[in-house]
């Protein structure tokens, strides 16, 4: 079925689920919306989290999407479930894939988390982690300045490794976690120092990386694949200024051809 | 929901899936058929596999299973998708997920697939990966001797490296493949030594592991996750003698407290 799959996000974060996505499924249409204009949603209430989530899907929806990806860790935590309950595609959020694929990787069963502060608070992740497996162990952790920092575009360097090492001070020191999710589709444009400052024992989850997989699974078993072998034209829809959406876009997606791309800016 | 999931495999492989299942989600209950009395399914005709494994799935479904997985990849390639025309509960076999987690873990787009020579003449990996991802190659190899070595209790050892090492020679060869799918359910119980074999920059994606993984999600998707907190009982029987396969059993599970466990022979 060659409808788009639609992802949104409150920022840039979601491209890290996009660029997945075109990695992984090739064939697929994206139609990607960040809501820059508001972003972070990390420290909103829920009921403003909310809100400015069914505004992007309303915009999704008039664009025939066959599937809906909420590519934000702290709108999964606060809208999911009502998403999933009013509307008749599939949706998935980036929460349970991470919490999956952490069940899987960890020997010791203990589990780290990062995320901002809305999605640390909803404690969706413990949620999710014990509801499969009750003797996971979960360290918790809000990390709230690396989605401004990320916002700016800065993603390496010695300001951003002072502020993901100070930040990772607490969580670091859990001897027997050998599992950490980086609980924010911001992160894995960070991955790397935060790979450095955790030290190459403990295995990072990309919630991207397992969210784009298990749109895969989802897709196959709905029979939603495309299976056109045309190459697609994604288009991506930010909120507010431009400039820093292509500059990120840009820096996640120049090696490579991955299918036509259109941004525009929109208004919801 | 509270029913169990069926497991078939053509002999003790599939048992390395129900060992993921039972790590990964422990509140389900298992029921696991082994057919060790005619396996190996790898050299037989399709149509006789097909029969063998009707037969399996028909002894479970009078236990109530809410969804099945084939843990056999030689019955997946052959019987898959007639059983998921026929049934109404879910069906999952172990070819996706392998192909799946491949095209997540390969960065060179050159992915090795191992597995008996049924499973490779049905070309199913190879169309599984294409049609997802065109531009993929792939290298198969068929390993007649592994399913007998292992189905006689011979998983490590200087007989056991000898067999692999010589197996795997022409396979070894491909530089830039950079991922192997271990494409037959009796391959993790010889991983460690295929890792060798093959040299740790490898990948081995254990088909087991991504299908339990997969299982989660399927389940998740169609609301069928047990939430209840009992330990469960699994039941496993197998047509053959039960020395070996209780023997491989212990092997599998010795270490671990996964829930109560009976097993019985059967005729089907």
């Amino acid at each position: 079925m060659n409808h788009p799959i639609g992802v949104i996000d409150s920022g840039v974060g979601g491209l890290t689920v996009v660029h997945e996505l075109m990695r992984q499924l090739p064939k697929e249409k994206l139609i990607y919306i960040g809501d820059t204009l508001r972003c972070p949603y990390g420290p909103r209430p829920k009921k403003e989290v909310k809100k400015f989530t069914w505004e992007m899907v309303r915009f999704l929806l008039k664009k025939n999407i066959k599937m809906l990806i909420v590519a934000c860790n702290t709108a999964t935590a606060f809208a999911l479930t009502e998403l999933q309950e009013n509307l008749d595609i599939p949706v998935l959020g980036v929460i349970q894939p991470g919490a999956r694929s952490a069940i899987k990787a960890t020997q010791t069963n203990h589990i780290g988390i990062i995320g901002t502060e809305g999605t640390i608070r909803s404690e969706a992740y413990p949620i999710a982690l014990k509801s499969i497996k009750a003797n996971i162990s979960v360290s918790a952790l809000a990390c709230p300045l690396f989605v401004p920092m990320v916002e700016q575009g800065i993603l390496s360097g010695e300001q951003a490794e002072n502020v993901i090492s100070d930040s990772l001070q607490t969580i670091n020191k859990d001897d027997d976690m050998d599992t950490l999710i980086l609980g924010c589709t911001h992160y894995p444009l960070i991955k790397e120092t935060i790979q450095k400052v955790m030290g190459k024992d403990v295995t990072l989850i990309s919630s991207s990386e397992e969210t784009a997989r298990e749109t895969s699974t989802i897709l196959d078993v709905h029979h939603l694949l495309n299976i056109e072998e045309k190459i697609p034209n994604h288009q991506f829809y930010a909120t507010g200024n431009l400039n820093i959406f292509t500059k990120i876009s840009q820096s996640i997606f120049k090696y490579e051809n991955l299918g036509k791309l259109t941004i525009e800016n929109v208004k919801i």
